[in-house]
């Protein structure tokens, strides 16, 4: 197995690698190489096989050639520019979101043979509001730029699918909670500041009251559905490449009790509510819960509980967040 | 009133500029200019205001920002490479259907004024088959490269229009019958063909079934259809700026009986039935039917007759398509 990850130095990108040379295999194939490529130079990865790190930008045709070697079986396009940041700067979403995608899909129709592609568009690609429990069908009726360029971007290679120049699978992936780090430019950062701030001993902002739901899943979750779709069989799926993955509803109480249950009322204490209409604008119609029944059907695997994710948090993210933010 | 048509040389695109030469007005204000753009110069229109002709390609930024000039109120986006061309010329499709609707979107958003765009969308867009009936939220799930980059084109200037970069109506036409002219590259051609041929005095053949049913408009609807776009108020649509007109849902059996009541038994004698595979693998997904309540509710008008289709044909093309062909 080939691989290349477009993204390789973000959050998940590092997880999707460090998982990938942990495993030496994928599907159960031995895994031959490993290319991350991000605008960043990739931190170094000890792996049992070669990994290559590139610079390089994903609207950069070329560069993006050269991170999709002949031979490539499999791609995890998660480069991307975040749902915040592409509504406060259009071209920058565009440049990245649409045009690295197509970069990606030339790129991967040069090699003609039809390489997996593994996607990750998002939840942010749906509206609905609060209210709303969307079926497998729904309609992508962004409600903003960075949704808007994930539609897109599906239907780009849902259509390139189609045509047999790759074999794409989109997953919408929920918000992701507990990221590590810092907070980012999306939109939905709040979601997991407000476990992870407080594990840390800090104070952080809630900008949406206690009963606002989100539809999440957790970083391990999503790896896991990374190297489902990576290595599933696509022709299930027909013409449909979309998946909406059986992530889980949760509302900020919910979370908070799930942060008190693991550490103590006193971290709990650590978030106020303080309301950002700015931020509030985008989430409010971001739907917060769906069906995904073709997902399980189609064997992606469900979430944990609440307290797991923090527990895994803990267990895998704390330390390194604590160290990188000088805590 | 300043008016641009992109694909001003296209079947609609003439129909559409004679209509305004003669009108005058549109949504009573007086026309003031109009730019017709294509790949080809316009022909010369005679008209009650200036008409400036340009040549260009629709994916050149700078040819299309000089046909949409400072001050234009109403943009017709109706450049395309239609489908069995944008199937048998995948890149060809990507630089016109979408890389042209980018240009034009950058070329409304600098004028920063919020200039109206009526974007020519497709029931290609869509697929579901014989069978559907579809609703005014169904999704679109493209089963060519055609319908995909017009889904593409919609999602972009509706995004566009939430950011008021302009204000977009997209229009998803049915099949156009009865289109003058030749037979052209759309998978959809033989719908006026088994019209127009025979009555042209031609032979001609059907790649698809009797029973085969098409959702169609008229070109005189279409017009009517794009003018009401240019000229409604967009409050109502809200995020959803894609429009499901009422076309109607006919049988090409339909079909051929309305010819004969028109023109005679040995008018319908000149069809024959040849099945064209390919032909059929395209048009076979696209639906037949749909419930068009919105556009009803926003105004759009009903089909007439398909006779009066037929009729329509004799009375305002049949003489220039004979002479354009010298029959």
């Amino acid at each position: 197995m080939r691989i290349t990850i477009l993204g390789g130095n973000g959050f998940l990108g590092r997880k999707l690698a460090a998982r990938l040379a942990r495993d030496g295999v994928l599907g159960g194939r031995p895994i031959a190489a490993l290319t991350l490529f991000d605008l960043a130079e990739p931190a170094p990865l000890p792996a049992p096989f070669p990994v290559r790190r590139q610079a390089g930008d994903v609207a950069d045709p070329a560069a993006v050639a050269a991170a999709i070697p002949p031979g490539t079986d499999v791609v995890f396009h998660l480069a991307a520019v975040v749902s915040a940041q592409a509504e406060a700067d259009y071209d920058l979403g565009l440049r990245v979101n649409l045009h690295g995608t197509l970069a990606v899909l030339q790129a991967c129709r040069a090699l003609g043979t039809c390489p997996r592609v593994v996607f990750t568009s998002s939840v942010a690609s749906f509206s609905g509001g609060q209210e709303a429990v969307l079926p497998d069908d729904a309609r992508q009726l962004p409600a903003n730029s960075y949704g808007a360029q994930k539609a897109i971007g599906e239907l780009l290679l849902q259509d390139a699918s189609r045509r047999r120049f790759l074999d794409a699978v989109n997953l919408r992936l929920p918000t992701v909670m507990v990221r590590p780090g810092r907070p980012n430019r999306a939109a939905s950062s709040f979601v997991s500041a407000i476990i992870r701030e407080p594990l840390l001993g800090l104070e952080t902002e809630c900008p949406v009251p206690e009963s606002f739901a989100v539809w999440i899943c957790s970083p391990r979750s999503a790896i896991a559905w990374f190297l489902h779709a990576a290595t599933m069989d696509t022709a299930p799926l027909g013409l449909d490449r979309g998946i909406n993955p059986p992530g889980r509803s949760a509302t900020v109480a919910k979370m908070l009790q799930a942060l008190e249950e693991v550490a103590g009322a006193e971290a709990r204490a650590r978030v106020r509510f303080v309301p950002d209409p700015e931020i509030q604008a985008i989430v409010a119609d971001w739907p917060a819960a769906f069906e995904a029944d073709r997902a399980r059907r189609l064997g992606f695997a469900e979430q944990e509980p609440l307290e797991e994710l923090v527990r895994a948090f803990i267990a895998e993210d704390l330390e390194a967040t604590r160290r990188e933010r000088g805590l």
